[in-house]
């Protein structure tokens, strides 16, 4: 290898590409893990104030990418994510970090053991870079409720970067890891995917294990991944997809994760008939238009999917009783500490839930159960379901946030379904905006072949890094 | 075939005979679906004034016993249960049929369409002979609490049968039908099954399909079915095991239900520590030993199953609570409808459900996860829970129902395990009582081969049919 060669990756080419680029470099021994934490490190330190990412850095991580390097010298990798750095969104314990929710009153309590799917991180070599923000209680789609303050969006520092994913997907977008870790119980991984103009995965419901992540609605919560490729949303996804007796909702793999055995040609991609009337704006609309006929052959036969009946903001406000009340059991300490009161928006929210009944509840959770069913039929029809990841694009931080921010996203959720959401272009004020493709209860692989194929079709992502925010 | 060898099986004989011999003798030409089918109409006419196992009787039966007859002397069964007759408890649709549900304002309800469970059986070629007593909203251990009346236990008309699934198990032990469904929320099968000499299997939830029955606890609810021998049931369970889109707690298949790959003499058996710690009366404690000391080197290894920590009666009532909540919401209409009031009782339960909070319920469903997660751990050690099926024998009509009648039946439920009881043997008093084998999620036909060998060993079912009650 020539001078020339090690000198062409320069620190803003090594922040934004994909994971996969990163592994490729280090086997080939262009990149180690310390090179690659330092610039991480110096990103942070110079962005992150006004980014509003991270809450919490690993002080160690640079020992660990040490390690990772004697490892790789010695020819000793432990698995295939050695040596990249990851970025936890903070409601996921990691050992000897606190956990803190975006509440105050959580700071000071120090996880004394690692989430399974930070574990699982660790055995395949990933090295934990920090902790980044979430909007309060993991419950909004801004990211700009957090008692850290708000986060901003890397393109345009004024308007949100969506939430509650919000650090991790800033993380990612802004070239500050090389992957990020979030959660989705409604789209919290989806819509600060969309808003920054990067890939967002939410795997089958329990194909990534939720023990040791704070709950929000367990039979909504997945874990997710937050990354500059589809390909890394592939890599990691087989890594942390595994059976875990401590998680209720995980199960025994019912769908081998191997290459799923699928003829593209012969897909058959269902459509909203009229996106207008679920309250996706004109512009969304009309991106979603112009990308959707960009890939043309790619999404096979096209069909409508029958969603009469099915009341998204109905769904909606059931599943957030069910969340409310969930969180009301979960922050019980925290509502009783007068020191640390969560704020008066998240304060009235738990206490509707203390209002309705546990007959209101248990009708909220049959009403989930009829998108459970609605999604078994529809994908007997369909492959899969192809629409916007959000009604709208980001808006100004300091707006009040939109009710129907996780309409689009909320079915995948409530269903138990894989969701992928990948750019498909710029709104008119330049912000970037997702293309959502939701798959069948184990069909999570099959789906990210074909957002590989929409992606490598649609070049909408953005560069990466994007510009420093000064 | 001499004129003696088709003399020798007499009326009482075929009632008492379990399924899988009749089919036999079907098969053999020995009795025909048209003879079984008027026996069971005879005894039913005779005996259900004084049992009431029977709330409804299918009119058209005897028509569809000709047709079968027909079909396997055409050489055309269409199924594996074909010529047998079935009774359904009353909280299961069958079209035509009203589903009453034990409460006096559903009696006009008519089911438009067979449930899930009812077509598959219709499919496989069985006979709906007539639909079951039940507990007022499946909600009861005693079969006592139906607007149609108590349901008399045929060892002993004075003591109770169980419940919910009385009438299913009555019509069973009486010799009364081949075999019945039933179902289980939180033992509604095992109780009664104990309490009249029979064989009951709580299958792993979701195994069966529960759309078409009146949802109790959805995440609790299991078909379930009743038999005079295990191979009754693993004949059923096979016939009844499959997937269902319109039921939003059915899964693709995980195991198959082949043969399973299990050497007896590995058997890890648990037991709990202190039965009568947990309120089982000295005298089911001392039935229970007799029956494990005879079984002896069938049940393998011996070894403490852990359940400090597990509080049976907490979990009971987290589960009662779910319980209520649900039928609060299924049974709105009846409850506002002033001409057919529901009983004091069960309108106290119910509007309890109403008093308790959005919040209060999630902390019982969160509570329940823990019993899944306890079940994978103890699973891991164990390959079976060994233990009885009630804390106390069947009790006089009229005595108030015991708190704790479902405690030992409610962990299985609760962790989603298939459960089989089998009787073990009787009280003083004449009352048979049952041995209750919990397995891991998808182990139901290891469980029933593991049953049949102690059923073997034991021997301890009483004869079939009970002397009729006059």
């Amino acid at each position: 290898m020539t001078d020339s060669e090690q000198a062409e990756l320069s620190n803003e080419r090594l922040r934004g590409a994909s994971a996969f680029q990163l592994l490729h470099w280090m086997a080939a021994g262009r990149i180690d893990s310390r090179r690659l934490v330092s610039i991480y490190r110096n990103a942070i330190a110079a962005e992150n104030a006004s980014l509003n990412a991270f809450v919490a850095i690993n002080e160690g991580v640079a020992d660990l990418a040490a390690a990772s390097d004697a490892r790789r010298a010695a020819k000793n990798v432990i698995g295939r994510l050695d040596g990249l750095a990851v970025a936890i969104k903070d409601n996921i314990d990691v050992a000897g970090m606190p956990t803190a929710l975006g509440l105050p009153g959580r700071k000071a309590r120090m996880a004394s053991e690692d989430a399974s799917v930070v574990a699982r991180l660790r055995a395949a070599g990933a090295l934990v870079l920090g902790k980044t923000s979430v909007d309060e209680a993991a419950l909004g789609t801004t990211g700009t409720t957090s008692a850290a303050g708000p986060t901003c969006n890397p393109h345009r520092p004024e308007f949100n970067a969506g939430g509650s994913s919000a650090g991790s997907a800033v993380a990612v977008a802004a070239g500050l890891c090389s992957f990020a870790i979030g959660t989705d119980t409604l789209g919290s991984v989806r819509i600060p995917a969309s808003h920054c103009g990067i890939y967002g995965l939410r795997p089958t419901l329990g194909e990534i294990s939720s023990a040791g992540v704070v709950p929000a609605a367990r039979r909504l919560d997945s874990v997710g991944i937050l990354a500059r490729s589809v390909q890394d949303l592939a890599i990691v996804l087989q890594v942390l997809d595994a059976y875990d007796a401590d998680d209720a909702r995980s199960r025994r793999r019912r769908v081998a994760l191997s290459p799923p055995d699928w003829e593209p040609g012969r897909l058959r991609s269902g459509f909203l008939p009229n996106l207008a009337a679920l309250g996706v704006s004109r512009e969304v609309c009309s991106v979603f238009s112009r990308a959707t006929d960009a890939l043309g052959l790619e999404l096979g036969e096209r069909m409508d999917a029958d969603f009469s009946g099915y009341d998204f903001a109905r769904m909606r406000r059931a599943a957030l009783l069910i969340m409310e009340s969930e969180l009301a059991c979960e922050l019980e300490a925290d509502l009783e500490d007068g020191v640390h009161p969560v704020s008066p928006r998240l304060r009235d929210m738990l206490e509707f839930a203390r209002r309705k009944s546990a007959v209101d509840y248990a009708a909220a959770d049959r009403l989930l159960d009829k998108a459970v069913r609605k999604a078994r039929q529809l994908f007997e029809q369909i492959d899969v379901l192809v629409m916007p990841t959000v009604s709208q694009g980001p808006y100004r931080i300091g707006e009040t946030e939109r009710a129907n921010d996780a309409d689009l996203c909320s079915f995948a959720s409530v269903a138990g379904c894989p969701a992928v959401s990948l750019p498909m272009g710029r709104l008119e004020n330049g912000m970037p905006v997702g293309l959502q493709l939701v798959g069948a209860p184990g069909s999570d692989l099959r789906l990210l072949e074909l957002a590989e194929v929409c992606a490598s079709r649609l070049d909408a992502a953005p560069d990466y890094p994007v510009t420093p925010i000064r």
